[in-house]
């Protein structure tokens, strides 16, 4: 059994949580949070040892009923291994205490990939973790574009892609981010996702553009992949539908003529997310719209809706399993990462 | 066991199909739905028969794959009880198709008190509801400003109360709902909730005001209640504490000196629900923010959350026991409802 | 010639800078800015003096090629008053800068009255500014409420005043402003809105809550009166139609037997606005749903919106006139600003 | 003196009828509405003669105190040429109308190009309506994507041109659209964009995604065009700032290594759209980040934003002097209309 730490129990240390106790190879040792809020209800509820970020701190958790067990630097040595979902860019100065406790560590997409020096994406790259000590998942976006891409290029080649994101502005629960009613542009070209995907996929020609627009549920990416063969747009969704953490779904159904809205945006796709009744009303698979697939040439165009929340969950489990050496087959770690969460 | 159809599965209709499944004492028999769309997951998910509106959408079903066991009739010439979704201020032309089959039924909230003649309430009128054949159980926010006026009604006696509804414009699915920037006052006063609550708790002297904005997550209700006497907050909370599906929540903590964001708005509450791995992320209770309670003689001030997908599924299986004559204390009914939904 | 400065050229500033120039007996001699973004468009085009707040900032407004006259102080001993619109709460630290200039100041609403210890409002209490040093123009909110609460109280007499502010979350340029989609409460109670409309209206017996909406054009009341006796609607209606700056407006029209949808929301009452081509599509006016306006006894329900970003430009106007002793008959100051401003 | 009449007084009509009234070579002779809406008021103040759409609904104007001048055919026969901007894809039933009448006619961007025949943009192909009797001019992101690429066209040669419109769900005063919190792909690839501008630059190579989001105040466009050539940046700038109706604006200032928010989204834009005290707070002008203009290669990689209400204000007026014979040379008329407008 792994012993494995959160670092920041936020939108994605307390999934990661939730996931690593539904897996039979390892287990929650601890919780680090820095106030004791609303957020604390899932760690209490599954009864993980909550950890104050810092000594000062242990007077606010124990004035709201809650016991302490250490602080963070108590919960690295007890861990093998340390999720850290610390706020972006801040999480990579903790490295210099994982490694004087000798614990391994996973970071986010938030990080940047050159201080920690591999990026992670079950399908396209878990072989380069196995072994590692410092392991960056990729963020949301990056996991969405690799996960829809790489069975492309095995089957077609590309010759290049072309991709907008339209990104929500804040999750749910961030009701501090704005804007209520403007669109705004990631001026700087390439967006960040497009040299984030090569860390994963190396030698994919690939630039991104980015817009932020007044919504909380999921991002939308716009994409234009140049194959370098012409693809065949049924023969394209099989892949996808053969692809590990890819649903395809209609926008649009048609009876009699009539075009009928099913799941025409990202408002409907998570409310099908919760009717499956999976934790948290998440959506770790990307949707794909079946019906918004479409090729001209070698050009393949398509859409897809990404939970920003959840789907780099799944990714965690499976790199802590390359990383801590007990599954090497990254399939094999996917799909019982996968089972044990209900996926598919 | 009591065999439940649910004519109409959407928003309300198929939380209140869950929540039959958990119980011991009723089953579904079968759900009607018009049109194949993506919200059928649950029921498929869940073995639910599948009933189609009507003999003509048969074939619609089928080409997607969905097995169909009849029409509304079959159901409803099956079903012990039927709970009728369909929309608002149509489902009461439905009676005539129930009383023929000597089915009973319960309307939603979206119907006029008068052509029902009974209105439910758990906690407010059960007992009116026993053995009757045609019952409606009122709205979200009716039902929620019932949970907490009855409490203070019995406590103190209420002069008046004076409510101002600000309502979420459409649920998180209805993507085709504004508006996107507006605010939009409901000009008829007294909104129709003041009388609402009155067919529930008669004689309360309640006037109401609503209006609508753009959000699509819970409503807040702002009230003003004059009691017959001064009341003591900490007592009011108190009496709200013991009160079943009232949650009492803090908009904010205080640390050294610090005023730190808990639970100040709906955004916040919605992800407590969802940490709380409860189904759907789902809040069947009334969130009423503690540090929101205010007095001033005989004048008493709150704020208090509406999460209008979810509040009134309990209500429903209580009146599914008070009607069915399975539980004439109405107490009973509520503590085995609650749980059997892991309420509190 | 009253010589007018205006510390803070942002929402406000700018606004009663250009209400300023259309004013016969008043004019603009500089505004200060902090920085030079794109909000310096209005005073290039107007040709104001363009101070810059502290002298480190010169540099950088030369950069982009806006001559500078100089910085606060200067402007400050230069102008016989200053409009200081500089962010809330920080603005009357100023005041030692404006005493040791023996320059009068007005501040706005986001300040406290206390510390300036005059609160102006055109039609409740013009007269106690006379003359005055420092002078305070209430918020946009207060200046709503106390304009037509006011011929209330003068015509029927008021026991008490019950109001919920329903707000926008912010201006519709403060795009770093949330939430975008939730509702928060104020959960202090009396919100600051009642005590503040007894700055100008002393022993109105008024207590206020509010909810921050995500929108950001206009603010919605909800107000319930108690008067002192049973009010008459269309005597209501009347007293308002005579009241300078409140506009009677229709939610919906009727056509046989239609009900037509016309002003319903805040958004088609800021279309209205513009259709009128007023400067900048702004409403100075109170707007008040005629078909919204109720009463049961001796109460009285109403809606009303605000456009916060300009309903106070012309009290500032009517504030400068009687602190310079120009005008001592307020009906005089407000006709004449009403018409230079194209009011009514 | 061009007579014109405009069809439908909505969001272009009042436009395009205010723009008549700037010029000096043609007024409006009369506005066709169907109900006496808000709406009227821009109409009552300008004193246009007004129509009501047919004869029944008179009475309906007449009870709102609104003199009616007649109906639609009695406009059609008054005006030289009609301006229909009665709702998309329902304006071209009216040609016959029209044809019968022998008056030119202008439909907008809502139509399709086939029944019309003639498609306009004011600076690539002006001269193909020079004596036209009907003609459409493009839509808002049509004639957006023609501004900005046309100049690219002639300097550099175009490849091809792959851009994705996040559009806005409805104008400001739409409040009955949705959605409120989704993000919704149009499915359909290429939407109709990319084909429309090839009616205005035939033999562009142009492909074009969308999707809507929930923002009511401009439309984003993301723009990747591959040139024949390697461009330099600075000398696109330069070609687009010599272009009459496109703005360069900056989304971000610096100063002493600091990053400043200036016209980072489209909020910001319009606000300061409405600093200009440009009538309504309308930007006729495409506006182009210069901070997000960048190339790779021969791709060239920019943002724009449409103000989606008035872009093509300018466009009608420039149609109707060509398709009535008064102006040959398009950039005459441009540069009269853009005078009369205040354009640059």
């Amino acid at each position: 059994m792994i012993k494995v730490g959160i670092n920041g129990y936020g939108t994605i240390g307390k999934r990661v949580a939730e996931a690593v106790t539904l897996q039979d190879d390892m287990k929650i040792v601890g919780i680090v949070k820095t106030k004791p809020t609303y957020e604390m209800r899932g760690a209490i509820d599954a009864n993980y040892p909550v950890f104050a970020s810092t000594k000062n701190k242990i007077p606010f958790f124990e004035s709201k009923g809650i016991e302490v067990s250490g602080v963070t630097e108590d919960l690295v040595n007890l861990a093998d291994i340390i999720i850290d979902c610390t706020p972006g860019k801040l999480g990579v100065n903790n490295m210099e205490m994982y490694e004087k406790a000798g614990t391994k560590a996973i970071w986010q997409g938030g990080e940047k990939h050159e201080p920690i020096g591999t990026s992670f994406n079950s399908l396209t790259n878990y072989s380069e973790s196995i072994g590692k000590d410092y392991v960056r998942v990729v963020s949301c976006n990056t996991t969405g574009l690799s996960r829809t891409l790489y069975p492309l290029l095995n089957e077609y080649g590309i010759n290049n892609v072309q991709a907008v994101m339209v990104r929500r502005s804040g999750d749910p629960k961030d009701s501090d981010r704005g804007p209520i009613n403007s669109i705004e542009p990631v001026l700087n070209v390439p967006s960040h996702h497009g040299p984030d995907v090569q860390t994963v996929i190396s030698d994919l020609n690939i630039q991104t553009m980015a817009v932020k627009v007044p919504t909380t549920i999921m991002h939308v990416h716009c994409i234009i992949v140049e194959l370098e063969s012409e693809p065949d747009v049924s023969r394209v969704i099989e892949l996808w539908d053969n692809t590990p953490r890819v649903d395809l779904i209609e926008g649009f159904l048609h009876n009699e003529g009539n075009k009928i809205r099913n799941l025409p945006g990202t408002a409907e796709i998570m409310e099908w997310a919760r009717d499956s009744l999976y934790t948290r009303g998440d959506l770790n698979q990307i949707a794909v719209w079946k019906d918004g697939v479409h090729s001209f040439g070698n050009k393949l165009y398509y859409y897809q809706a990404i939970h920003q929340e959840s789907d780099v969950v799944p990714e965690n489990i499976d790199a802590i399993r390359a990383m801590c050496n007990i599954e090497s087959d990254s399939f094999k770690s996917v799909e019982k990462t996968n089972k044990a969460l209900g996926i598919n």
